[in-house]
């Protein structure tokens, strides 16, 4: 990189930096933005493939359109990148989802350029179809442009987006940015409709000239008569049916090369020019301009440090809860051939990277589709077959109804592995797994284990697949296992540990991976002669009264947990007791509203979880004076 | 109907009985399961349109398939009354949709022919994907037949399930049910499409015919040359992309005519022999053979009791919460044009007729899409419109993540008019409103009003429009308010009432619609000295400080909650209490699980809310004597 001679992205702040440029130096600026993204995401770790593939596109809409009057909602938004260094964040773009930094998502708390968080998948059509009709009902004359990925369009919302903003007549452009592939390769019906656009492009500009052509066509002859007869009404057919877009009631557009900021610029004008739902179609490169990531998009989707020059992401150096998952279920698989693995777009986020290729049959990723998921796995299991539902925490809001519905009422026996329950770090608000607790207990009949270590991960899934009936889950956090102090090891078959060395009666309750922070507490008590018995649940839903009877015993029950406050564990506990008659202390340490980017360890921190936290919690509420 | 001479259908009580008969005789039998049909309906209420529109092709079904090794998987399920009637439960068929009789959905637990519970829509064809793998895993030559209505087909869900269903490979049968309504009248691009196809079904039969011809067109001469090789490209083009369906992987078979017995089995012959997944696509008459129905089948979807003759189904006779909601929007909007209503296909069951007349640019119906519905409001909120989102409680569950992403991380003011919340009746399990309590108070941020009359509902909805912040929610019960006795009156803007006559020791909290049971049964515990002070909460999320300290001031404290116990208010509240160091007895009723099918009253029984119930629970706990 020539930091030597000055730079074009140096002027650059604003969008209006780049109005007047000339498409040359707007190439020249792609190629600057590009090195300060790679140079970046090397340091912070980040979505560098997909970022990288909109360098060009994020430019032109920002030639095309006037942030903030016109507004970008960006579906999942990790691809937003280029569009804060354009809109006055180029400052701070080193700071970029790490704590107090940038998000690595679009945030209206951000920036005023920030149309609408993002995060999840699939919700750009439906919230710009919101916006933009709220701007003709309000008498707003900016525009709205969603940015989608083909991805995305595998998640069901995604279409009922379409359904709906297609035929809202109001001025609204959605740009599909279409690279392929979702998170890992694209899958379903409408992945091979796009190839096959892309493939074909000549045929929808062939429909220009044949509708022209057409109307000379002169009907005379006989058995030509009749054959150009139907030949016109096919080709009528064929100019009427034209894209599946169009059938949404969008006027297409494309598709347009999305490295091609001169392309881009015209078709986006030409858009803009329309007064009704507009989808321009561009095709992009995920990982464009950096080698390593061209040719791996997939592990470079998002990805720690790496090394620039290597291109070593490092990514599943280590094991983790995730992998050790992915490697008990194809022990398991081996010999019950029972045992599918269903994944949302997320094989090898999932640890299932090795499981897919063993048993290709018996794997099924089906996009960015929860809901989907969950209703199929319900089929799988309602004729016998042993469903596995791999999915991360925050994702599985989107089956709740699924949960209940599909699952519970008739008591399906489907097993969700829940990945990434609990605190996941940079990736903040959006991603935080805090929910599944909470609206997993409000599910009737479902079980859930929350394993500490991989020992306890690996019976707890044998236990879901051949000891419980009906809907169950064990969820585990994001990263490697922690390891327990000596005296706090457990016997990963046992449903809880009871960590009881001398007389004591307080009892601090946990689960998971607060666990290991727990008992480092507990042992600093204990070498500081401050006894505390540690009661560690492995099974955590339903409670038994087994261990109902064991927490009564004591005069100060405080439960630290990972979780929501609002339907966390603890609260469920709390209620057993005061109807029960316990009138001991209770208190609860658990988090109470969306938890920010910053690492696992310090949001760990911040909300107190960690040993330290935890022991000057229990201190101040046990062994000071007065 | 001539019950004097010997009916087709008294022979007839399994599929195996209708196998032999001519076409002629099931087009008897279909006239004489229509009056069954109209005949039971009338006296038990329940879905009468969608039944009357299917019996043909539930006819034909089980003439060319064999349930239960072929398995059937009825969409929302309300339309398999006919299938009922042909698989074992034509003599219990009189007691549909009443407490200990037949469920108005399959049930796999009612018959071995019902392949999968129902209730939701657009689940089908997710459900129907799982059972075909699992039969395709597991050896079983069964075949699968989903059955889903084109209303169904606006929910993302069902996309979802083409998208993967499409390209599984397995041997599937989607029966599209097109009656050009979903609930009320169909909306969205699709629905644009399938009228396309039903316009012109001769395009699809002249693909074959030219397919054929196109081999044999000579390319010579010039112009002439010319002008046939493109168009044998459109040709191509047209034949190669066909139906939209087809872009999903499935064969295409359709329209066939949905009340011609011998068409429907051909088709269901042909599709019957296809290894691959096919759509086969009828057109129904909603209400066929019932001049009412079939004239106004939005009112006769699902109907309470009926006279046959006048077809009077009495339908909105009397006012309900549901209009007593619609009619206060209508006053709000009138004078406030931020306001916009929005309704998941649903908005005759909200109470939004009139205010859709009267408000066409601000009244969004956007079919089965409750998750589209919550991130459009969200997009709305976010310019500033007063979006109102009127849905099911039970259907809300489908928006969850929505809520949490798109609502409650940055704070959208979105109202949600949530309706049947707890316990709906007849409809039993799948549509309880039980969960929006427990589900809703995982919501970070979310305020919720649960109005007990319609006073309270007018002002609650006020409040959540212009003195609440962020995502906000009124839920109220099915049907019409209850009236508070004497002594027991509230005052409606106030978030809580306390009914102290004389000194009690012991306070009775409660909430909506379960507040009168509780005053009556306070009332009589009165008349017979025994006193007890009676809360009850009009916000109730969060729970105020203010409302903490007069609970907290009791030694007995119970609640009574029309909801599921995880998660419920009065777990909540025992959280709260516990941490506080309440030491006092708290007992709370809730509801422990699903509620089956029964009248509304004789559910609240059953789950020992209605007021004797109440009674009897306050005096055991506190006026027996030992």
């Amino acid at each position: 990189m020539s930091d030597s001679k000055k730079k074009l992205l140096d002027c650059v702040n604003y969008p209006s930096d780049i109005k007047n440029m000339s498409y040359e130096e707007l190439d020249v600026l792609s190629e600057e933005i590009r090195e300060l993204l790679i140079d970046t995401i090397s340091k912070n770790g980040g979505h560098l493939a997909s970022n990288l593939g909109v360098v060009e596109l994020t430019i032109a809409m920002h030639k095309v359109f006037d942030t903030p009057k016109d507004q970008f909602v960006f579906d999942v938004g990790h691809q937003s990148y280029t569009h804060k260094i354009l809109t006055g964040r180029k400052d701070r773009f080193s700071t970029i989802r790490q704590e107090n930094g940038l998000s690595g998502y679009p945030k209206q708390a951000e920036s005023e350029h920030d149309a609408f968080v993002a995060g999840h998948s699939s919700t750009s059509i439906s919230v710009a179809n919101g916006i933009a009709k709220a701007k003709s009902m309000l008498k707003d004359d900016g525009h709205v442009v969603a940015v989608i990925g083909d991805g995305a369009l595998t998640g069901g919302l995604a279409y009922e987006g379409m359904n709906n903003a297609g035929r809202s007549g109001d001025r609204l452009i959605v740009i599909l940015n279409d690279n392929e592939m979702s998170i890992s390769k694209n899958v379903g019906g409408l992945a091979k409709y796009l190839s096959k656009i892309r493939s074909n492009p000549k045929y929808f500009r062939l429909k220009n000239n044949l509708e022209h052509f057409l109307r000379k066509i002169p009907l005379v002859g006989k058995g030509a008569c009749r054959f150009l007869r139907h030949t016109k009404e096919i080709i009528k057919s064929a100019i009427y049916h034209t894209t599946f877009f169009e059938e949404f009631g969008f006027v297409y557009i494309g598709p347009v090369d999305g490295h091609d900021i001169q392309q881009l610029v015209r078709a986006l004008r030409r858009a803009k020019r329309i007064n009704k739902p507009v989808m321009v179609h561009v095709e992009t490169t995920k990982g464009k301009g950096y080698e390593y990531a061209e040719k791996r998009p997939t592990e470079y989707h998002g990805v720690p440090k790496f090394d620039i020059d290597t291109g070593n992401p490092d990514v599943s150096s280590t094991d983790s809860f995730s992998s050790v998952f992915g490697d008990t279920l194809c022990e398991l698989a081996q010999v019950d051939d029972r045992i599918c693995a269903i994944t949302a777009a997320m094989g090898e986020g999932t640890g299932l990277k090795n499981y897919a290729k063993a048993f290709k049959k018996r794997y099924f990723d089906v996009g960015i589709a929860e809901a989907h998921a969950t209703a199929f796995a319900a089929g799988l299991a309602s004729k016998g077959a042993l469903p596995v539902f791999a999915v991360y925490s925050s994702f599985l809001q989107r089956a709740y109804d699924q949960l209940i519905h599909d699952c519970a009422i008739e008591s399906e026996h489907v097993v969700f592995a829940i990945d990434r329950a609990g605190i996941v770090g940079d990736d903040g608000e959006t991603h935080q797994g805090l929910f599944d607790v909470p609206f997993l207990s409000t599910v009737p009949g479902m079980t859930v284990y929350s394993p500490g270590n991989y020992d306890e991960l690996k019976i707890a899934l044998k236990k879901c697949l051949y000891v419980e009936k009906g809907p169950c889950a064990l969820r585990y956090p994001r990263g490697s296992q922690p390891h327990y102090p000596t005296g706090f090891e457990t016997n990963p078959s046992d449903e809880y540990t009871l960590v009881a060395e001398n007389e004591s009666d307080i009892l601090l309750v946990t689960y998971g991976r607060i666990y290991t922070e727990a008992a480092e507490a507990v042992q600093k008590l204990r070498q500081e002669g401050k006894d505390v018995h540690l009661l560690k649940l492995n099974k955590i839903l339903p409670l038994s009264s087994e261990v109902i009877d064991i927490v009564s015993g004591y005069n100060t029950v405080m439960f630290a947990e990972e979780s929501y406050k609002t339907g966390s564990l603890s609260q469920i506990m709390a209620d057993i007791l005061l109807e029960r008659g316990y009138n001991g202390r209770y208190i609860s340490r658990t988090i109470n509203g969306f938890v920010k980017q910053a690492t696992v360890k310090s949001a760990i921190k911040t909300v107190g979880l960690d040993s330290t936290s935890i022991k000057n919690w229990i201190e101040i509420n046990n062994f000071t004076e007065e």
